[in-house]
């Protein structure tokens, strides 16, 4: 556990952050980060809003274009609160299918072939316009629609974009819709801006909950008292960190939040992985991982704490007797008749128990409902701990200088190859 | 780099592994593991062959029940060689759904209503019968299945277990169909055996190449010179945890090849990490996640090496120029009319690059094409590889006590609740 200096130190983070001229973009000055700004955004949920409702009854595919946090924040969200396997149960909006997250031609191609054989629209999202993976599958996806839709293609193609990308001249160009991002926002920090809220508007989710979640964060987290949690939280990972720590397990043993546990790898990662230091942060989808992983965690070498977020569900499902499924006697059924949902939570309580024996502390952060507000109030809060817990370090938690080495690299073997 | 001395010692792993009696199950003492076996499995192989066509004749959904080994294998082979997105690309079989592998109450709910709804056949693949997430599983789904089958529901529920299983009992008792899995063979181990090739050959995949490529892996990798790439690869990585290195990141460019990542992460955290040590194993998709932890792999806390799976595509698609796309003039555009495939080759090359002068060493292995008989010689590389890398720390590669260590506390804390 941090001590009460530690603390302390946190919570002087708080104030310091909000002095901190040179972290902050200039548009983003008027409070602390941009979530300040929450109670202006009004007019833009109404926009965003009406264009997913347009959108909703527009198209069966809904084509979401981008990478990093321009891909997972969304995606986070958005599985979430969807069905696990897409089935028979209610869709509530088009199947979101993803493009731009990856190099692979052959995904692509699948992708372009779903484009030709549905009723579809796309939605490009990129700061800058000139990511790589995002440019070449927007590049192939607005070429395919323009062949299949002629002019009708301007009206099913949405872009999120930075006001000064080339992104933003050819949308203006060709009428496509437009959502600016505000400036000075790192992709990894954007799931409250267009960038996340309109594809999760289009998926049927509620984003004004979302965003209520947020403002609830707002005033549960965003300040300097040393009994904020995301500011005891900050300080326990640091505190981890000075005394031997060197693995952050991210456990989630809902598998729809599976896509959470991606983005918090990222958000942690570029905040606080630089000038040599961080935490490694890992994820893993328990009970499954249990199964993989677990041995590591509880016998192998001690490095690792963990952080571990449960959900209970309100769904009554119970595991019949073994005699009445197998038709044959078994030995002591402790399970017949228990709540699936039960047995989930004993698995959580008991690999607590099994890990903090086995030399792994864990911290335990409990979700009361798998909801709109919720999510967008946890989102909230990691991204208020993280900044706190990177500014502790004299790092800055908002820049990712190192991600530019392979592109440069990258960029530089293809006009060899010319 | 690893030492000469380095090298002969892992080299003598491979003579004391052929000893180790005590490591060694009696049914698989026969040779080196169970590999050597392989070519007396010409009448399972047939068998498996015949009963996977009548379930792909007979069926539109196969559910999969099984977690660990005996659900990430399989997994890993279906989605390397299956269509990214499922979408109109053509289906070589039933759509495989997986249960068992969590314990999530919602979860089972949604696959309950899919074999409602659908066209059925299950596979439970437990080796002792009694994991609690697959038989959990395997009771609603049974129960499910009879309900909606009758006496038609012994014909479609097909049972991977040992042979002095309540299961095996059960379903001598109901006349499920059976395969029997050899004795001593954990389940990361156990992808060559029916837990993995029955639902593999049933997805449509012909296990006869993928076992052609076990053996091709036991020539190359199963031999004790010291130039054997399997050696090589576990000498190196023994070298980089002795020399300052706590966390192997496993990397694949292929988002198909993600699976194989989940199953190489089980396979060496099971077989290394115990006895208070080990390399953490951490698997990433890039290009995808080098905008996630890309950031700290390149400017971090310098505990990492990669090993990176790279596997070229055989696709001509091409980056259609800026202009033509956004119908704007750009700046220089050295994308245009590249292959995607290229693009991804630079990236791949750039990072290696970018990661290596960063402090983070790489081991690249390259895959020269994405078949049946390549994965199988893949696995099996693994496979092989952990083996020597187990004993060459003292470790016995093929059991993993700490497994055990949150399923007392479960049960426990479910028999409290009564």
């Amino acid at each position: 556990m941090p001590t009460s200096a530690e603390l302390v130190s946190m919570a002087r983070c708080f104030s310091e952050l909000k002095n901190r001229s040179d972290l902050l973009s200039p548009n983003v000055d008027a409070g602390w980060l941009y979530y300040q700004s929450l109670p202006e955004i009004e007019g833009l949920l109404n926009n965003i809003i009406d264009t997913a409702a347009d959108v909703r009854a527009k198209c069966d595919i809904f084509i979401v274009v981008g990478i990093g946090g321009s891909h997972t924040g969304c995606k986070a969200v958005i599985d979430a609160l969807s069905p696990h396997l897409g089935g028979p149960i209610a869709n509530r909006g088009p199947k979101i299918v993803y493009a731009g997250q990856n190099l692979s031609a052959e995904y692509l191609s699948e992708v372009l072939e779903i484009l030709k054989n549905s009723n579809v629209c796309i939605n490009i999202v990129s700061k800058s316009g000139s990511t790589v993976e995002t440019d070449v599958a927007a590049r192939l996806l607005i070429t395919a629609m323009k062949a299949k839709y002629g002019d009708e293609a301007a009206d099913r193609i949405y872009v999120t974009t930075d006001d000064d990308s080339s992104l933003y001249r050819a949308s203006r160009q060709n009428g496509w819709k437009l959502f600016t991002m505000p400036r000075g926002i790192g992709g990894r920090y954007s799931v409250f801006t267009p960038a996340g809220l309109f594809p999760i508007a289009v998926a049927g989710i509620d984003i004004r909950e979302f965003i209520e979640g947020a403002r609830t964060g707002e005033k549960l987290y965003g300040n300097g008292c040393t009994k904020n949690p995301a500011l005891l939280y900050a300080a326990a990972r640091n505190h981890l960190d000075k005394n031997g720590k060197d693995v952050e397990l991210f456990a989630v043993y809902e598998p729809r939040h599976r896509g959470i546990a991606t983005w918090w790898v990222q958000l942690f990662g570029e905040s606080c992985g630089k000038d040599g230091v961080g935490l490694f942060p890992a994820d893993v989808n328990y009970t499954g991982d249990l199964h993989s992983v677990g041995q590591f965690v509880q016998e192998g070498r001690r490095s690792l704490f963990e952080t571990v977020l449960w959900c209970g569900e309100d769904c009554d499902l119970k595991a019949p007797a073994f005699e009445s499924a197998y038709g044959v006697a078994g030995a002591a059924d402790e399970l017949a008749g228990v709540r699936v949902a039960d047995i989930c939570r004993a698995a959580y309580l008991g690999t607590m128990l099994a890990h903090t024996e086995g030399g792994v502390p864990c911290i335990g952060i409990e979700l009361l409902e798998n909801s709109a507000k919720s999510i967008g109030e946890l989102l909230y809060f990691f991204m208020v701990a993280v900044s706190y817990s990177a500014l502790a370090q004299g790092l800055n938690p908002f820049d990712q200088p190192g991600v530019e080495a392979y592109k440069k690299n990258m960029r530089r073997i293809i006009a060899d190859k010319d």
